[in-house]
């Protein structure tokens, strides 16, 4: 099968709540994308059945055909074993032990690459953004929930389970806010957005003011991160606070990743972290560097990605790449 | 050079008070050792001078000559640069930029390879205590200080400025206990021994009730780590509670390393964790089960070294015969 035949690949992101899937040329530029609910409750050969109709439509909308298409990597939110392509567990589709790549290479008669979303989300920012020059890069994605992806030594890095990156469940505040995982103190309960809502809404129901009220009523049901972004715009020092606090949060979680493994690059992703970049950034980095062991820290980039909802595509498009090079 | 007509390496464990040396033959067993306070005011180039004295009485005592010896292995408790041999920055020596391979090198005339005391512990376990068998193992000992070592992929892990592995100033506490690097609640702020002590002292002075007391006198002066055992064991309730405490610190130290790196095995080590094992261990295990994401830790091995004060010199031997083979 000679190469040139051939020269598109597809990145898929199954997320909890939507399937993202786009088509990729050589250079890894974008041709066209589309975008599908996951339905999750439906069950796992209906949610297989939407990713390979969502793979349909974004091929079609490039006017090709599956024949011209190399390969497909896809990114799924959980434990991954990429030999098999089988999800071990997925708790936000409520999957376990699902054979993912067979299935859908029955569908779609294209070969299937399968990895954990966090790994993969990483594997783009760092051959697309970064050109694959880091040799040790961490990713952290911060959204509804925070996940983290691993290059060390130039590979991908997964470990004994395959789960390796589980960062928003690592403990930074003993005793502190529970989790949705049952523990308390870990840093998905105090910084990422489901963290940060709850907090604001905890505050309005404690009497502090807030323009997010006025912007979406009392019960702030339709809160979005862009509207924090607004309300800080226009001078709301409550929100300010919250999302402060919750940047300094996520530098002291930098700090722990840079002493115990010491990479040459963390980047920072998500939809949260995409949203407040400009009130988040650079306390984030102040605050990683404050609790970095001295001397572990230097030349050590902290950094934000530019790939946005583009990282978990373009990511499932390296993958898709390197496997059939 | 024929490998039979030398075929004993050795192992140097340099650490801030005590320099301990050790020879070893092809199968690693110990044929004999030296110690030798460290001095480390006197400056590197005494200090150098200790190394090798000691080095020069191990092999003594084994009734060899620096001839037999292939090859040195020394674990120094700070950065190090392993091409180079230099000791970049190591504050318990008060050393920058130290080229200790290479001044070793001249007084000793046998290769001389250097890496991190830590990194070091953990190569000598999983070399001769674990055979080598697990792929990815984190090794954390518990003293004075508190530091880790990484074997992933099968190989140790240093990171870019080489100092992965500094898990005693991961923050577990935000707002804690005020640690010794000018942070709050580093995991080595609230679970090495200095800070037992410190805790166990303040108990005093706040009028806790401790055996302790009438074993070494009002201030705690001489305080070891076996007299906590000593105490426990003649049902000293409040020395129990505040070993347990530190236990269930450390068992969340090591959740979140399974959390972020999953490791096949987790090995526990350093004289605190030696000399309270049966008060401690269990607690470690069970706190890091409770505390890591479920589904992360399934099959993942936590176990305590049998190695103890020899794991820094097994290491050494074990680097001078990985860097000769």
């Amino acid at each position: 099968m000679a190469e040139n035949t051939k020269p598109y690949v597809i990145g898929v992101d199954l997320g909890g709540t939507k399937i993202l899937a786009g088509v990729f040329d050589e250079k890894l530029t974008c041709l066209g994308r589309a975008k599908s609910s996951t339905k999750a409750q439906r069950g796992a050969p209906a949610v297989i059945e939407r990713v390979a109709r969502c793979v349909q439509d974004a091929i079609d909308e490039c006017d090709l055909t599956t024949k011209q298409i190399r390969a497909l990597g896809l990114g799924a939110p959980g434990a991954v074993e990429p030999e098999s392509g089988r999800v071990l567990f997925a708790p936000n589709l409520v999957w376990e032990d699902v054979p993912l790549k067979k299935e859908l290479e029955k569908r779609l008669d294209i070969p299937v690459f399968v990895e954990n979303d966090c790994n993969i989300q990483t594997l783009g920012v760092w051959d697309k953004e970064l050109r694959g020059k880091p040799r040790h890069l961490v990713g952290i994605f911060i959204g509804t929930g925070i996940g983290a992806g691993l290059i060390l030594e130039g590979k991908p890095f997964a470990g004994f389970n395959r789960t390796a990156g589980e960062i928003g469940h690592m403990i930074l505040e003993v005793g502190g806010p529970k989790c949705g995982c049952g523990n308390r103190g870990c840093f998905e309960a105090v910084a990422s957005r489901t963290a940060l809502f709850r907090k604001i809404q905890a505050g309005v129901k404690d009497g502090h003011k807030t323009l997010l009220t006025d912007l979406l009523g009392g019960d702030l049901k339709d809160l979005r991160s862009g509207d924090l972004r607004k309300a800080i715009k226009r001078g709301d020092k409550f929100v300010e606070k919250v999302v402060e606090e919750a940047a300094e949060y996520i530098g002291i979680a930098v700090a722990n990743v840079i002493n115990l493994l010491n990479p040459e690059v963390v980047v920072l992703g998500g939809g949260l972290l995409d949203a407040l970049e400009d009130e988040m950034l650079a306390i984030i980095i102040e605050t990683a560097h404050d609790n970095a062991m001295q001397g572990t820290d230097k030349g050590i980039e902290i950094i934000a990605s530019r790939l946005g909802d583009d990282a978990g595509i373009t990511g499932g498009a390296v993958l898709a790449r390197r496997e059939t090079k």
